[in-house]
């Protein structure tokens, strides 16, 4: 509560459960004092089926989650000598010591599930509360317990919370849910371009949701009961027939990791040459594992000087156009090319403010050039965004017009 | 709440708010629906003298905040003929056509107080709820509505919002908060180095906090009263005595801001070299503004052809050591130094994982190397992260080194 951490449980949770068909109705952030904490799960098992609580696990002293839940639920704690013989493992492991307090991390509620954390010391815990107290009519709730790191919390949610979600709290009808991922086209545009063919599918109960990022617009298709696979199937295959070429991935895999694995496929290989990007281009494609195989080298030249020694853009070229024009970008594409014996090359050069414009060539302004065998093709955009934005959404033009290319689209 | 979109709200309201000496106790997110919404600001009305509610208060169907709170609160909503003017006004000067639903959003309920938005269409809106029919006792909160893009609500809540709370929520008393950003000092090590030294402070009221991130932690020291200032400043000496060369910055800047302004300063140069980061390191520096006047190139050399095209390795080098050696970042940062006549270069090369690591260089190893005009300084670190905390670690342990050598410690 103090800001100095970015919650990013809300996001990461919400969208799993959004996906499973579970209906997440509410998000609360308190601080780590006993009676906010006793007071927010109080009100959570009062409203709902599902509570998940996040962090309070760890050995320190404000670590309390663990025990003011189970003070509130009038179960004792009882230490679990298999969870200790984990933490125990878990230091002897990595040759340290175990330190006294972590001995508080084994102290199960009585009657509490073990959600099993090979990637902490702190395992989670799972309670059915039956009957429920705090709700009216005492139906039951679930309340589980995950640790706050995301390294932690993520896996122990796929491989344990899930099932026990399909066991103990089975959906009453069939539920499917999909993603596409498309990009270049906005958002209020791509309403526009398939309003019309969705209509028959979202009149059969298609849950149709969009979400804008930075060029990139995804589509969620869900259904619910009997009929749900056949609906979003119908659905996804009307916005393929629609919009197909802009649709760059499927649920969660990112732009680049989709031109990474499309170039390890080919067998090909990319350079690219950046300046107003700064990096971000580079940063971004070797965030993939294995980018290795296929990424060369880039060339990230934010002076004149540079493009002309690494890249061997010519003084006059310079001159005559300046670093923001359409020649210089083709030959900064085709040098990196060349330099790398690379089969594609990817440039950018262009403004990313917030000062640099002129009334000619504004802020924003940004020249993308794409080199291969084939030759050698370029494009002119103009991306008025803030500066970090700008990168962000002129690498995504950028890594666009490879993925084309590598698809043979026009 | 499907997850699409990360709440970047919570941190920046909760960490403006806490370092303006405001306790923060609660933050909810709920789907927008008419019943979540009204049930929601009637829970924290209840609880706070101050609800902030964001979003909700653009031009489409689901933006529905306002017209609930009116309702809730028995206030009619009344068009405002200077909001109605300053929405056209934007439209013209895009050079747009209004659409007609933005009209909505000069809606103002009768008695709010209008929060100018320069770079959007939807005001802010402040209310005062008094008598507040949802407290018991009936006491006074303010109610603040603010859109919910980050580039509106930012800059209104700091000229708009921040008076508005010294002038109708006054501090009781003083409140005095710094934030000290330090580096390479672990948060356990940090506190332990620290911990007696400020035991006098904290035992005079000073709130001692601290945050930890990728190898850098942010200690915050506030304190309440007439003698919050005396506090905080003799607290601030004492640590700048202990680990005062481990702090690089205050309050919010970032460690590539503070290399980028301390090289402009001096009128230098740098180049840089990645091996590992692939362009992490190039990306963060260039986003900083005005970094082009310091950053020449950034070399990013994945593969050995590429160290040895352009940054001059030896083909003898690599292959007596291996591309992730100490001598290869020698030559590599070295090389990218006399290649872009630069008075600094980084280099670094190592290996992010998740695979590529042998017994002798484990996933995680990498060497750091400057090249100055005073000669060579190489660092080894073992950074055993995921590939993306790795890359983000080795940044900054590369910035931390042109960091020290600029301000001349050892």
């Amino acid at each position: 509560m103090l800001g100095r951490t970015l919650n990013t449980h809300q996001q990461w949770l919400c969208r799993r459960l959004a996906d499973l068909g579970r209906v997440v109705s509410r998000q609360v952030a308190i601080p780590d004092t006993g009676p906010e904490i006793q007071q927010a799960v109080r009100e959570a098992l009062s409203r709902a089926d599902l509570v998940v609580v996040t962090g309070g696990l760890g050995p320190t002293s404000d670590d309390i989650t663990r025990e003011l839940i189970a003070e509130m639920l009038g179960q004792p704690l009882v230490e679990d000598a298999q969870v200790l013989a984990h933490i125990e493992a878990f230091f002897a492991q990595r040759q340290r010591p175990m330190p006294a307090r972590n001995q508080v991390q084994a102290l199960v509620p009585a009657g509490a599930r073990l959600l099993w954390n090979p990637h902490g010391t702190a395992p989670g815990l799972a309670m059915v509360v039956r009957p429920n107290p705090f709700r009216s009519g005492g139906g039951a709730s679930w309340l589980v317990m995950l640790p706050g790191p995301p390294r932690e919390l993520r896996p122990m949610f796929e491989a344990q919370v899930v099932p026990l979600l399909h066991a103990e709290l089975p959906l009453t009808e069939a539920f499917v849910c999909r993603t596409l991922r498309t990009i270049s086209i906005g958002e209020s545009a791509l309403q526009a371009q398939i309003a019309d063919a969705m209509h028959p599918f979202t009149a059969q109960g298609l849950e149709l949701g969009y979400c804008a990022k930075t060029g990139q617009v995804d589509v969620r298709l869900a259904a619910h009961g009997g009929a749900a696979a056949g609906v979003v199937a119908q659905a996804e295959k009307a916005l393929r027939g629609l919009v197909g070429e802009a649709i760059f991935a499927e649920q969660f895999e990112e732009l680049e990791a989709v031109v990474v694995r499309l170039l390890t496929a080919r067998k090909q290989t990319l350079a690219v040459a950046e300046s107003c990007t700064g990096g971000c281009l580079s940063h971004r494609l070797t965030n993939v594992p294995g980018a290795s195989a296929v990424f060369q080298a880039g060339l990230v030249t934010y002076s004149n000087a540079a493009k002309q020694r690494f890249l061997g853009v010519r003084a006059e070229t310079l001159a005559a156009h300046g670093a923001v024009s359409e020649a210089v970008v083709r030959e900064m594409a085709e040098g990196a090319r060349t330099a790398n014996h690379a089969d594609h090359a990817l440039a950018v050069t262009g403004i990313a403010g917030p000062s640099g414009g002129t009334p000619e060539k504004p802020v924003g302004s940004v020249f993308l050039a794409l080199a291969s065998a084939a030759g050698t093709q370029v494009k002119h955009q103009v991306n008025a965004w803030d500066r970090e934005t700008f990168k962000q959404a002129t690498a995504n033009q950028a890594l666009e017009m490879l993925r084309r290319a590598l698809l043979g689209m026009s």
